[in-house]
Order: C-alpha cells, then structure tokens, then sequence
C-alpha cells in the first residue's frame, strides 16, 4: 500500500479512549444500567447542538437535599427550552428515588437531563424531535479537594467574559461551557486552580459548577444576573437570613472581591467552599468567619426534614 | 403502594424514545458501528460541556468536496480547544475515506468530532481528560427542502443575539447552539422557515448551520467577524472572484440585507440556497442571478479534481 494510502488506526492502536467509569447507575431509553453503558446517540441534539437542560442534585448519608428545589428548577427549565418529559413530577421524582436506591450510594451526584434528542425523519426541525430523558447517580463529588476546602481555592478571575444572558439563559442549566472551559485553561496557566469570568460589562459572574460570594463590611454580596441562580446559592442567603448576616444580591465588582474580607463560593458539588485568594492575592481569612458559620449550618441542614429527603429503598439497597 | 410514591415508568412506557436512526457508519470507540449504535458516554465532557469541536464534508457522486480545507480547519481547532487526535492527518484522511466506503453512500453527510472525554480519575479538570474521536457518514442532508431551494428561503432576523465571539471563538466550530435553536422557535411562530442572529451591536452574524450573503449595488456582501469561516462561504467568495462578481467581507447592516437585489446563505448542507423573504418581506429575486451563477459553478466544481477528491474503495463497496 503507498504512502499516500495509510491505514485506518486499528482498535488497539494507542489513542482508543480505555477511560475508565465511575461507579453508579443511570436510567436511559426506559432502563437502568452500569455508568459504563450509559451512553446517548451521537445524533443527539443534545450533544450535536447542545440543545440540553440539566441538574444536579446530592445525597449526603442516605438523604436528597432540597429535592424539591432542584426538581422544580429543572422542571421549569424543560419548558423555557420547550423540551418535554416521558413523566410528570412525581414519576421524575420515584425515577430519583428508585436510581439512587440502585446505585447503593449513600453519598451521591444525581444528575437528570432532558435533551432534544433527534428527529426520526432526520430533518432538521427542532419541533419533529423525540426529546430524550437520562438520570444517573454517582458517588458525590467536590468541586475542591479537602486541602482547599481547608485553606481555600486559589480562584482566579480570567480575561474571557461569560456568554451573556441574552444570547443563552443561565437560568437555565446548561452545558454551554466552552468560555468556563477556556477560563479553567487561563487560570491553570496562571498557578490558578478555577475561575471566574466577568461579564461584558466587567463585573464578576460564575465559575465551571459555582456561584461566587464576597463578603465585605460583613455584608455577603452575589451578582444578581448573569448566573444560574443555583440551589446552594439560594442556601446560602436564606441561612445568611437564618444567622442574622446582611447580603447583598447585586452586580458584583472585582473591588468588591478584591478588597473582600473572605470570600466564597457556592455549589451542589461541596456545598459553601472557601475561596483562598483571587488571582495570586491572599484575601485576609480563609475560612473567614461568615464562611465558617454558614458551612457548619449549611451541613447540619443535611439532617433537617425541612430539606433533606430519605432515599426510598436504599437502606435496603445499600450494604 | 399509596400515591405518595409513584411507579417508575417501565420500559414499555409512552415517551421512552423510539427513535429511528438513518443509514450509515460511525467509528467510535476503535471500530465501525452502525447509526444505531454510534453512542458516546453520557459523562463525555463533549456532552456534559460542549467542550468538543467538529466538521462537516460532503461527499457528492462518490467524490468528497474541498476534504482539505475541512480538515485543516479541523485541524486548528482541535488545537485551538487544547485537544489532541489519536492519529496524524493521513491517519485522518484514510479513516474519513474508510467510513464513507463502509457506507457505501454515494452522496454522503461525512462529521468528524473531538470531544474532551472524561478523566478517568473522575476529576474536574479537563487536562486529566482523555480525549474522544468519532467520525460518521450519513445520508447527504439539505438545509433547505426541494421547494424552499426552488424559490428562496424564508428568513427571520431574531431578537436573540448570536453569542459574542469574545465568550466562544465562532471559528472553532463548536455545538453553542442555544442561541440558534431559541431563534428556529421565534422564527417558526412569526412564519419563518430558517432564522438569521444578530450580533450584540446589531448587525448580522448567521444562522443554524449557514453563513449569509446579501447582494446590493451588485456585490455580495457577507459578515466578516461573529461567524464561522465556513467553506462554502469561501468557496462562494472564490467563485465570485472566478466569475468577477465584487464581493466584500465586512459588518453586515440589516438595511443591506433588506434593500438587497437578492440573497443567499452558503452551507456545506446543500450548497448555495437563496433567500425568499426577510421578515415576511420578499426580496426582488429568488433565486436572484449572483445566487443561480454561483449556484451552478459550484456543483460545476464537484467534478474539479481541484477541489474533488474520490472516496477510496467507494466503488468496491457501493452497490
């Protein structure tokens, strides 16, 4: 065979993905099935257009935490994006429930998405599509290790501004993260180890997975727009209420978080996490006290049937 | 079992998707699959992120069109998103010609995508990823049908902008379609049958898979920035320097579309297709003579061993 003709790289070749899969189960196309059989056509719009809303809720010691939250979020998000679901709330909500309880985790990452899935007669008319439903739990994850968790992450505010809210809806969740992705990149090269991006009008937004906090003059400041108004997020400042701490819900000014006396930031992966400095400068507490506070009551609500739901059947499940 | 705690719906259920799949073949994974099982992990990053770039060629009677030009675009921006591919360019080529043989499709819709993959630590960063290839050859698609070719498209301007080049580089191509799919919607229910974004300063950028060219005073004018640099946008500015049409790429202003002569948009999905209307405004001609010249040079160009390339060991597997 010439050179010009090489040939096709065969399966074994060095470069086909052995990646590994988490444990866990997912329900896809009307079954459950091992993480590592959980896959989505190519053809999905979902993946082919990101045409998707998402979210994630967790299990901590055999309980959801504010269920109810995220399932009316996501609920609301599937029909801004005119997506519809095979089951109403209370069949989603057995589906979370039954998953979970499947997967044998007590301490969970349960994510459900509605794609738009994909036309059977291939046109390319978002109406003719069969949207497309996929839950899966895995074990809980953290969006920082346990050394910054202890000392705080190294944040780092990148030069790439976060598509706008005209152009995408960050209310609702959603997997267009290209410019978070690229921040991430920015921010590793700058001893960074995540990020937040600014607007277009340069005030501070979001990072891959949080919403960011700032505390000064003990007021807790959090941008008002521009953000996925995340269920943490809301944690947040209903237990700043709770504690008798001011916030803020506002644009939010890089001098704002650069002249902080602590920050943090706030996520379904960890919870209320502090923030150790913002690019390359120590912020003067970590964790500050309002940080400290919050978190300890933040983790006691695990407990508190106001919020935190037993997983049916997983006791059973569970070994 | 009280009504508190619904049945998961069972596989059988109405809404589990049924959904078909067209004819073709997939590599992924290491090995050629049919459509139906070209599947990737639903904790792929390229899913999860969008964090993925892609390309289209065509192959038209058995012989890809401009496969160069694809492929170097491809090329750079894979690059461009930190990824890498588990084979050179020749290694490229020979799979893309591989997977239109094995389809033994004569004209064929021919995608090729790197996705970020997932880390197989299951952490967050995307340098512990192991990145993912898959290619696939599909029945040619059109963007417009038989009759909407005939006499023109049906345009409408949305009120969505396309998102800003600053947040997602437009010349990557990328699946942040978000924007787009929102203005399919807005076009559908103001009579519409494709749609056309605008940047955040107002002029025009494009729409769901095309470029836009509007002709006035006699030059073809199309944006030059906020858009994917599409093949067949230069394509169709190369036939009109071939075919001495004046051209010019600059920011494209709603009143040159709509005092326009005639217009076109340019996609490797189905070439050179005029528009009819703008906002339910006919234009004078659809298809206007610029379109029909170009129109006709460009499939007259699918048989230029220039730009036409025969797809090895088509003929063999073709029936």
């Amino acid at each position: 065979m010439p050179d010009s003709q090489p040939q096709v790289p065969s399966p074994t070749d060095e470069g086909t993905p052995q990646t590994q899969f988490p444990p866990g189960i997912a329900w896809i196309d009307g079954r459950f099935v091992p993480m590592s059989e959980a896959k989505i056509p190519v053809l999905d719009w979902g993946f082919l257009r990101s045409d998707a809303t998402y979210d994630v809720v967790h299990v901590w010691k055999r309980r959801f935490f504010r269920l109810d939250a995220h399932v009316e979020r996501f609920l609301a998000s599937v029909a801004k994006l005119r997506l519809s679901l095979p089951f109403d709330r209370a069949g989603l909500e057995a589906l979370l429930h039954e998953t979970v309880a499947r997967s044998g985790l007590e301490d969970a990452y349960v994510e459900m998405i509605c794609t738009r899935g994909h036309s059977p007669t291939f046109s390319r008319d978002p109406r003719d599509a069969v949207n497309r439903f996929v839950a899966f739990a895995i074990p809980f994850g953290w969006i920082a290790n346990p050394e910054q968790r202890r000392r705080g992450l190294h944040l780092i505010v990148a030069s790439v501004p976060r598509i706008p809210a005209a152009s995408v809806d960050p209310t609702v969740k959603n997997y267009h993260w290209l410019d978070l992705v690229n921040g991430m990149f920015e921010a590793y090269e700058r001893g960074g180890e995540s990020v937040v991006l600014k607007d277009l009008e340069g005030f501070l937004t979001e990072g891959p997975g949080f919403n960011l906090f700032a505390v000064k003059d003990g007021v807790a400041h959090t941008p008002d727009a521009g953000v996925l108004e995340g269920i943490t997020r809301r944690t947040a400042l209903e237990l700043c209420s709770e504690l008798g701490i001011a916030s803020a819900v506002a644009p939010l000014a890089m001098e704002t978080l650069t002249g902080a006396e602590e920050a943090f930031v706030t996520s379904t992966a960890g919870g209320i996490v502090p923030v150790g400095s913002v690019d390359g400068q120590a912020l003067p507490a970590a964790p500050g006290p309002v940080t400290q506070r919050l978190s300890e009551l933040y983790w006691h609500k695990h407990a508190d049937p106001t919020w935190a739901t037993p997983v049916r059947g997983l006791s059973a499940s569970a070994t």
